[in-house]
Parts: C-alpha cells; sequence; structure tokens
C-alpha cells in the first residue's frame, strides 16, 4: 500500500460527529483542538468581525503610534492550582509571554485580571499572586495594570486568571504559517508531554515510576536566540499547548497549505511520559505542553536554528523531527519507527480538559 | 458645629472592621471599594511588583518602541448577561474602552478572552459574541486577538469575559490624580446611579415606575473632545463604576492629597433612580454607572470643557458639581440641599455585587 493510499484510509476516519450542530458548549469547546476551531470560526470571528476580516488569532501583530506590537492574551482555569513544576500563576504568566513569542516578540507589558470564587483562602490567593509576581520576574516582564472581580460560592472555581501583553515585534521578524514552503524543516525545542501528564497525575492522585513535572516556561529568550540566526528564514512559531504537537502542526499544515512529515522516532519522548501515556492510553503528540515550541525553518538554517536553541537551556534537547512537503496538503503524517505511515489527525476537543 | 468638626466627627464613623484579618475573599472584596483597595495594595502590589515599584492601575500607560500606550483589562462577571440598555458584552467592550480614555487614550485593540460553562446554550455565546462585535463597531476599537476557555458545569456561571486593550495616549495629555490641585473645578458627564438600578431591576425582577436603563456606552469620543479644549489643563478623568461617584471621588482625594466639596444638588439623579434607591434605602453616590466620567479640571478652563462635553451627545447632561479644596486632605464631603455637609466616605465593598 502507497503511502497516499494510507493517507486516504486514514481520512475516512476522522470523526463523523456533526459538531456543528450541538446546542450546547462543551468540554471540547475549551480543548484547542477542531471544536475550539470551529467555535472561533463560526461563532466568534463572523460576529466579532470589524470593517476589514482579520483573523482571531493567539498573538496578533498590529501597527500603533509607529511601533508594530504584538498583542496577545489567555484565560487559564487550571485544576489543581499548584503542580509539580508550576502553578496556575506560572500558567498565567508563561502562556502569554509564549504567546507573544510566537509572533517573534519579547514580552514587555502584562495586564492581569483575577476572578476570585467567595471563600477562596486569602491566603491562596496570596500564593497565587506571588507565583504570578516570580514568574514575571524570571520572564523580565511588567504587570502594569489588573483587575479583581469576585463571584458568589459556587459559581467560580477558587481562582480563575486572565493575562493579556504587549510586545515589541523586532524588525525583520514575520512569523506566519503561511510563510512555511515545501522543503522547510521542522524543530521542536525538547521532550513532549510533561505538562499533560504533571496535571493528570496531580489530579488523578496517579503514582508514575518516577515524578513528572511540568515543562512550564518563558520561551522568550529562546526564541530571542532563535531570532539572531535569522529573522526572515525563521517561517513559523508554534507553542504545542492545548492540543498538543499535532494540534499545531495541523493548524500550521492546514494555514500554509502544506503537507507535514514527522519522523516519530525523532520527536523526544520522556520514558516517564510514555509509560503514563501508554497506562492512560493517551497519545504523547496529543498532550499538552508549556515550555516548548516547534519551529518551520527554511532548509538553509536549520542546522544553525538547532544549534542555536541547544546553545539555550530551554533548547538543549532540541531536535528536528520533520519537514514540509507539498504532498497531502493540510495533512500531517508521521512515519513510525516500524516504517509504516499513520496520520496525525488534528484533535478533535481535548484529551484532558483544564490544564492550563 | 463648624465645617471641621463635622469632618472629624464623621471620620470616627468609618467602619472599624478589621478586613486585615478576613482569612477568606468576600464579595466586597471584588466591589471597587476600600475592600478591594486593600486586596490590591496588602496582597497582590506587593507579590506583583517588580524590579522598580509601580501603582497597579486601572489603565497603566507604558513607553514602547517609541509610542506611549495607555494598556488596561477587566473581567465581567455581571448577572444577568442582558439587561435593559446592554449586556456583558457592551460591558466587556466600554468597559475596557473607558479605563483606556480615562488615560486620554483613544482605544485601538481589543483582546478578548471568554471563560464559558459547559451546558450554556451556543445561542446565549453567539448572542453575547454579537453584542461584543457590534459595542466593538459602535467604539471604533477591533477586536484581534482571543482565547476561549470551557470550565465543568457547576463551576462558572455561564459566560465571563476578560478584555484588555491598548490605545494610544495623545501627545500632552498626562490624566493622573496627583496633578489635582486645590480650586480644580469637579465636572461629572450626566446623571447618576442608572446601570446600578438597572441590574438590580432586572436581577430582582422588581417593577419601578418607570423603566431604569443602562448608561452603558464608549467614553472615547467624549474624552477626545474634552481633550480638544485643553490636554494639560485636564488633571484627572475617572469612570465611576463600582463604588459609585463616591469612590471615584475618594480615590481622587486620596491620591492628590486635597479635599474634595460636591454640592449635592448639583449632581444629576435622574427620578427614577432616586425613586429606586430612596424604596431600597440605596444612596444614588455609590451606585455603579458605565456610561459616566468625572473630570478634575483646572479652573480657567472649566467652563469651555463643560461646553465641548455638553455639545457631546454622552455629555448632554454634564454639569459643575464641586470643586477641589485644600482643606480637609483625602476626604470628600456633600454640602446637602439643606446647608448641612456630610461626608461621602469611600464605600467598604459595594451595595450590588455582580454589577459588571
Amino acid at each position: 500500500m502507497s503511502d497516499t493510499n494510507a493517507v486516504v484510509d486514514a481520512l475516512s476516519w476522522t470523526c463523523p460527529a456533526p459538531l456543528r450542530d450541538r446546542p450546547r458548549v462543551v468540554m471540547g469547546h475549551g480543548g484547542g483542538g477542531a471544536m475550539s476551531a470551529e467555535l472561533v470560526e463560526q461563532i466568534l470571528l463572523p460576529a466579532l468581525a470589524g470593517p476589514e476580516p482579520a483573523p482571531l488569532t493567539d498573538s496578533a501583530v498590529v501597527e500603533l503610534g509607529g511601533a508594530r506590537l504584538a498583542f496577545s492574551t489567555d484565560s487559564f482555569v487550571v485544576r489543581p492550582l499548584f503542580f509539580p513544576g508550576g502553578s496556575i500563576g506560572d500558567l498565567a504568566v508563561n502562556g502569554t509571554v509564549n504567546d507573544l513569542a510566537m509572533s517573534g516578540a519579547r514580552a514587555a507589558f502584562l495586564s492581569c485580571g483575577l476572578i476570585l470564587e467567595e471563600g477562596v483562602g486569602i491566603d491562596t490567593v496570596t500564593q497565587v499572586a506571588e507565583a504570578i509576581g516570580a514568574a514575571a520576574r524570571a520572564a523580565d516582564v511588567r504587570v502594569v495594570t489588573g483587575d479583581t472581580k469576585v463571584v458568589e460560592a459556587g459559581h467560580g472555581d477558587g481562582v480563575y486568571i486572565n493575562t493579556a501583553g504587549v510586545g515589541l515585534v523586532p524588525a525583520g521578524a514575520d512569523l506566519r504559517p503561511d510563510r512555511v514552503v515545501p522543503g522547510d524543516v521542522v524543530l521542536l525545542s525538547g521532550p513532549i508531554g510533561l505538562h499533560g501528564v504533571a496535571i493528570l497525575s496531580e489530579r488523578e492522585n496517579l503514582a508514575f515510576e518516577s515524578d513528572v513535572r511540568s515543562d512550564c516556561a518563558a520561551l522568550g529568550g529562546l526564541v530571542e536566540a532563535m531570532l539572531s540566526v535569522t529573522t526572515t528564514n525563521l517561517h513559523v512559531l508554534r507553542d504545542p499547548t492545548r492540543g498538543g504537537l499535532a494540534a499545531s502542526l495541523n493548524e500550521i499544515a492546514t494555514a500554509a497549505g502544506c503537507g507535514v512529515v514527522v519522523q516519530e522516532r525523532a520527536v523526544p519522548v520522556p520514558p516517564s511520559v510514555a509509560g503514563a501515556c501508554a497506562m492512560l492510553g493517551l497519545d504523547p503528540m496529543y498532550v499538552a505542553n508549556e515550555g516548548k515550541l516547534v519551529a518551520f525553518v527554511a532548509r538553509e538554517h536549520a542546522d544553525e536554528v538547532l544549534a542555536a536553541m541547544r546553545a539555550h537551556p530551554l533548547g538543549a534537547e532540541a531536535a528536528i523531527i520533520g519537514e514540509a512537503v507539498a504532498d497531502h496538503p493540510g495533512m500531517v503524517v508521521a512515519r513510525t519507527g516500524l516504517g509504516g505511515t499513520r496520520v496525525v489527525d488534528m484533535p478533535l476537543g481535548e484529551q484532558l480538559p483544564r490544564i492550563c
């Protein structure tokens, strides 16, 4: 069976559920997969559209007062609030810093909106605020404006956080999936699945062989190191959070109109993650990360960008994991260790809800 | 009894409750009054402080790439989602647009973070999104980046919205309460109490004599008209939302180190609001507004700014309501219609929770 046939067969397996007819919001609408995309594309974008149609992206690049700014927002509803390797406060800072970094921007200023549930301990609020402060100082970003609302007991969930951020996009950086062309090399900054498995093990009180800690980290410095090699030949960056590496690669493939081929064995999966995923029936490609990025780079600069990544603490285990191809546009396929091929679908929802 | 004695007596009446020892968040922490201020000053600011101490304001003015930007955020948890005169979507746009306007900035770009509760109707989400879109178009601001999270049924409350916004601060504008000096004239853009009473009547299904509609509106254009008269002599602007006019005037008096005297009869209170407040035992000075502003202006430009306000649809009923004085610094007093004097305290929490 040729690869093409395998791909066509695989296509017919994708979920036929009539998502568009659901009358109510379900957890999957917040999972960063196909259902999230449908909610955005069918409901939110048409309603929010301004005079000029514009995508509603994770991070927008806008011009204001002569400055080229990246502007981004994220809300955080993770349970539990504190987990191995981080907390909702770390996520709230790093999530928005990373969204800006994916536009090439170094975050400069953050806003912080808290929705507190009546009855939550002041000590919990203090710990969360201290985590936000520590993460902001570590990422060299300033929290300059905020807002606090309180909802009645039973209507919230302790603490929800929203952050938004602005940063300056460096001259020459133009990171967009539609800049990807066949031949681009796919780089991954390190091992996948740590955040999702850490959350799951804490939430379900599962004891895996070894402790798995979230990889939650701010990627601004790593991106700066990559851009110092090449601004124009760095085509697109994504942080594979909700929906994991699979969602990020599918989004890029769709927007670029390219195919993507991933060498499965080249994708670093820590043994602890592989073990937990095997036990629970999860695919590491779909598990969330909070301190990783995937990059599509023109072939001529791939090795140099890889070297710059490996020289940075957050990219020490960076690897080339695949390439963009002209075949099967919009589709991601993985070459398995056994020499076979499988389609890496866009996830529908999220395997684990509330991971950020 | 002299005014000074009245003031001293009144001071001893302020609430002696030991707020700082509360171990848990209560509704009042979200009310925009003294308890909110304590939460910010005692918990959030110390935790979030960067290398340089900075206030955590409703709207920050920052420098980025040579541009002077206003940056602000607000979360919205109002119940019900739709009410006479507006909806949570209108509030989400206008609230952030108005925070930016209070820095003198015209809002350019908004972010929009939704926290949806599992089970909420897609039609409700659509209506909310359409309200956001319509309000954004009306305020001439573009929603350019967003995020959606879903929380399990029973953990949220249908729809929470966070918006953040950026806008350009015009040259010469420098709106800060510490620029207020004795002699400044206090201007109010129109009648107070409409938003809070509209929410209350809808929530509690109260039928007042006449329908009260929220005054929810975007104030960017009105502020632009005021700045066209004078940039330097417009000292400070505030939108009296949570905590009402009383909270805004107290915040300014405290930060300016001035006293403020308000002529009670000069403050426009619609008969419907006065009636509802009398029936419910509320003071209109403490009821939230969502489309009003209070301005402190140097005396030489007060009449001209007032005229510019009255020429704008959202300032047609603008009035001079008082002045900044050197006496009783940090304190707001009202001259009553009968010639007496009463202290207008900083509210503790909010008379009505979840009004925005």
